[in-house]
């Protein structure tokens, strides 16, 4: 997207743009919502953010029959269709955050009211650090911020390592009673979630790149569960 | 797709179809592979699994850019677009299938030869309904089963059932043991990634159907994981 002219393709991928900015905010108060809801026991909020799931749902459809309507229309050239192609995996990334995020809040109830503190606050760091990238990822991309978005990629080995200390405190309190393991089960899905959000993340901040440069950033991009070759010893 | 006539646009279409189809026999391999390592404790053939996932990347590539240069030269209707749509979809499920393969081969370090039998005989049950869905889906799509698809999609509920069940075994032995804890953990991301393998072939029997007869499955899709909202007594 040069700054000197804009065509009109341009004009209607903001369109675009815009169900991606509102599947964006969407995402991210789901997930805060979900975390509250699973930190504080509370069901009503929990509901809420799984009937939010079909709102989702609908946007992202929304999204696809946009794209596909400006492609029949405008019948761009191959690279103009990547970008579109890129607009449409972003919104496919969203909505599987949205999913997670509901996944979170249905094990609201099988966890119940009995993480302890020091869990609680651990969950809840790893939680602010994803949300971070979740409406970091988005603005840096809606403000057409390339460098942003390839930094914001690196971000994610943050939650990896913060994912990693969790899964182990959940292991020690498994340990130490087994009366914990159920619940402690339920919070490891969920601090996995957690992970793949971040992980969903890095995927948006790669096709927002190439959205907004028209190149892709290297395939470097870092590993996703450390705790699958790290833990065997713990 | 009319059985009458048979557009250019067609013929090339199935040469997306022939990639999807390699695809969809990596990822059954992977997933074979992946299990068979995990409960042979098989370090060696774990990392075949890991290193297969780049083939299966490089493969999705080529299946985007040929899906792209088919758009771009022959210009489609909506309708045929979507149908392009659906099958770049599909690639993006099976890379996913790939991807967890990967991750239960990861995992195979770290479970080391600990798993009791019972529970082997569980999980290889799992992978096997898990297998035939791959294997099935795939089959289907390329033999244009519109009806079949429709009822491979109603068979995910037999791995939602058999992942519950393997979740529950589980649960009791890190409760008997502690030392069992730590393996079990990671059998336990090992049996929910054969589930979300399930997810992934029902949404690949969706985009199929939907490629195969141009109409949307109902939306009734079936429930996702069980144990979210029904192991809070076990």
């Amino acid at each position: 997207m040069g700054e000197h002219t804009v065509s009109s393709f341009d004009e209607e991928l903001k369109n675009i743009d815009r169900l991606i900015r509102d599947m964006g905010s969407l995402a991210g108060s789901m997930v805060e919502s979900a975390i509250r809801a699973l930190l504080t026991s509370d069901t009503a909020m929990a509901q809420t953010v799984i009937s939010e799931d079909l709102v989702m749902d609908a946007r992202q459809r929304a999204l696809d029959e946009q794209a596909i309507t400006l492609i029949a229309r405008r019948q761009p050239m191959a690279q103009d269709l990547r970008a579109v192609l890129g607009a449409i995996r972003m919104a496919g990334d969203l909505e599987r955050i949205g999913d997670l995020a509901k996944n979170i809040a249905k094990r609201v109830g099988a966890v119940g009211p009995a993480a302890p503190k020091d869990l609680s606050h651990s969950i809840d760091a790893m939680s602010k650090l994803v949300l971070e990238q979740v409406y970091g990822v988005i603005e840096l991309y809606v403000g057409r911020q390339a460098e942003g978005l390839k930094m914001l990629r690196m971000d994610d080995q943050k939650i990896d390592v913060k994912y990693t200390s969790v899964f182990r405190e959940l292991l020690t309190y498994m340990m130490e009673d087994p009366r914990n393991i159920t619940a402690c089960t339920h919070l490891l899905f969920c601090a996995k979630n957690l992970e793949r959000i971040g992980d969903h993340v890095t995927n948006i901040a790669e096709n927002a790149y190439f959205v907004v440069t028209g190149t892709q950033l290297p395939a470097n991009r870092p590993k996703v569960d450390e705790t699958a070759t790290s833990v065997s010893a713990a």
